[in-house]
């Protein structure tokens, strides 16, 4: 089965540390579509200028993803910049220009309405419901979200939880909805506001997923050297949405290894700005890293 | 095999936000100690004044604690006070009073001395040092530190490591001790400098096992209250050692088992105050525990 993805595409420009790198491919649907791209068709729903550079919309069809539902406008793609601390934990945001970002307002292709699996990656609330409402009867929605629209735009993200299957957040942004500090509490007070699963993202704590009365605690990978955290939560909730969708099964044993699939595609992109390590990346080492990921979690009864 | 366990006994107050208790027993041993009778006998090593409650004692003794290695001496309990902030992350000391623990330099009974497993539970690791001098040859020797040691006693530390087979530390204590951020290259640092495997506690993210070329990733149990979590990585290494004493074997598999139950042992601990809850806990309450935690962490290939 294939994934619709929708998200902000935009040209980033990064500074960690050690590295400065200008007019790389961001935002939340490059990343997320193209970790799902690894598991299944990809239908992209998303803005760019004029300017947006050819080399990434051939980087986006190598990694299997339709752009019929891709709008070139008039004037200039997002752009992002932010800096890194030399701990990479916390991250600032230098700059933001919407650019063509600010008349986003998707009509999707008729192809793209019957995709049955659906990643509405970080934009604004209302745009989630308004690609959702577009859709006939997908199987399965996950959604992500971020501090801002939390902030902003707490009721129209309060409708879309009800719609969808799994909601996917990150540590600060569960305390910040919830108003808990606890996670677990947090996690199932989110799943008490509708969504069938949620799932918190802890960094270099792995994640937990929330569901069916269970949670199940994912490492992390262990990671010495982080080049560039960019994008790595987008690439945790596409891999996992193109997992499900490439499987087309949404049990709990399935939503595990969802979840391990998409840790492995995040623990990649973070070793390499923008997404460079993900353009050499191999079905080969995804396979060893989550053989990595299993015996790193195992144990026997003894 | 039974368990030598030497580490500080306290008479503690302890106030959360939600309540206060005063003269509760405490130390490192106190808590690892009965942590550990869950799964073998115990030799107890530590020094208490003539102000020791004697239920206390009965407390130890109910819980297969040989107390040969009870020294009480002239004078008043070891007394600490600490308070716990909202979020129970961070707490405060509010007064330690050392009284009859300042004299403490232990001299084994005899019959202790060749006591397989070992875990020295966090005091000066000159007295660590001065502990394990007198053992025979153990099979397994486990330490726990404190920051206060890594700050003021950082050579005598470094000479431990060396010679025990697991060292034990929380996070900020792993990062105080290695100057790194990253917990991955924390562990590997560590274990560099001696010791066959070393543990990172993690609190509310679980705790990292690094040895033998390998990472173990143990989840933490999805708790939703916490009452006190003073104790809890005493609990955590009694648990630990205690176990591997109770099977009598260190090879991985078992080493990540007792990473298991020291953590079902902690999480019990911080549902009440002192060792309130540890005193009603059964066998079938930790083997209900163990299977929660395997079931939070395993996933199948598919």
């Amino acid at each position: 089965m294939s994934v619709l993805i929708t998200g902000s595409i935009a040209l980033d420009t990064v500074k960690t540390p050690l590295e400065e790198h200008h007019d790389l491919l961001g935002g939340s649907a490059s990343y997320a579509g193209v970790a799902a791209g690894f598991f299944t068709h990809v239908n992209l729903v998303g803005i760019v200028g004029n300017d947006f550079p050819r080399p990434y919309l051939e980087l986006y069809q190598k990694h299997r993803i339709n752009l019929d539902g891709l709008e070139i406008a008039n004037g200039k793609t997002f752009r992002w910049s932010g800096e890194y601390e030399w701990d990479m934990n916390n991250r600032r945001t230098l700059s933001t220009e919407l650019n063509v970002f600010e008349q986003f307002r998707p009509a999707l292709p008729e192809q793209y309405r019957a995709t049955p699996y659906v990643f509405l990656a970080n934009i604004a609330p209302e745009l989630q419901l308004h690609v959702l409402d577009q859709m006939q009867r997908p199987r399965f929605v996950v959604a992500d979200t971020m501090d801002l629209w939390i902030e902003t735009a707490r009721e129209p993200l309060l409708q879309l939880l009800p719609r969808i299957d799994c909601f996917v957040m990150n540590e600060s942004e569960a305390r910040q909805l919830t108003r808990q500090t606890n996670l677990i509490k947090a996690g199932r007070m989110a799943l008490g506001w509708g969504p069938k699963h949620v799932v918190i993202k802890k960094g270099e704590h792995g994640c937990l997923l929330f569901g069916d009365g269970h949670v199940f605690s994912a490492p992390a990978y262990p990671l010495e050297d982080l080049h560039d955290p960019t994008g790595a939560g987008d690439c945790f909730a596409g891999g996992f949405t193109g997992y499900l969708a490439s499987v087309n099964r949404v049990d709990g044993d399935t939503l595990r290894n969802a979840v391990i699939y998409g840790s492995v595609i995040a623990s990649f992109n973070v070793e390499s700005f923008s997404l460079g390590r993900l353009q050499t990346l191999t079905q080969h080492d995804i396979i060893q890293r989550y053989e990595i990921f299993r015996v790193m979690s195992q144990f026997v009864a003894g």
